[in-house]
């Protein structure tokens, strides 16, 4: 399944990738797309992903999760 | 000695420590100060830098100088 985010900050490719890296490393999670442009970010998992977990991960990343 | 270069392209942290990764581990090089805002990047060596191996080295960072 899909999930579709929204993530503040991201200003370059060094930041897709520390976006990337943290949300693959949530349970379950089995690709990250990053549109830098527009700070869309799609997670496809096996399960629905728990929202604060993938808030977590975007701030551990040091970005910021919007409306969600 | 110090040298100061203008770099383009740097947007955020991750940025500013490429390029201070990259120009630390030029011959010589004591220390690599970067201002994000501005791109000026200011460089203590032991002698006289060449503007070639840094400008190489920025570009490794895939950033770019400018004019110089």
């Amino acid at each position: 399944m899909e999930s579709t985010y929204q993530v503040s900050g991201m200003t370059c490719g060094h930041c897709v990738n520390s976006v990337s890296t943290e949300l693959s490393a949530l349970p379950g999670v089995t690709g990250v797309q990053v549109d830098l442009a527009t700070g869309r970010v799609t997670v496809t998992s096996q399960n629905p992903l728990d929202t604060d977990a993938v808030r977590a991960a975007v701030d551990e990343a040091g970005y910021d999760l919007v409306g969600a």
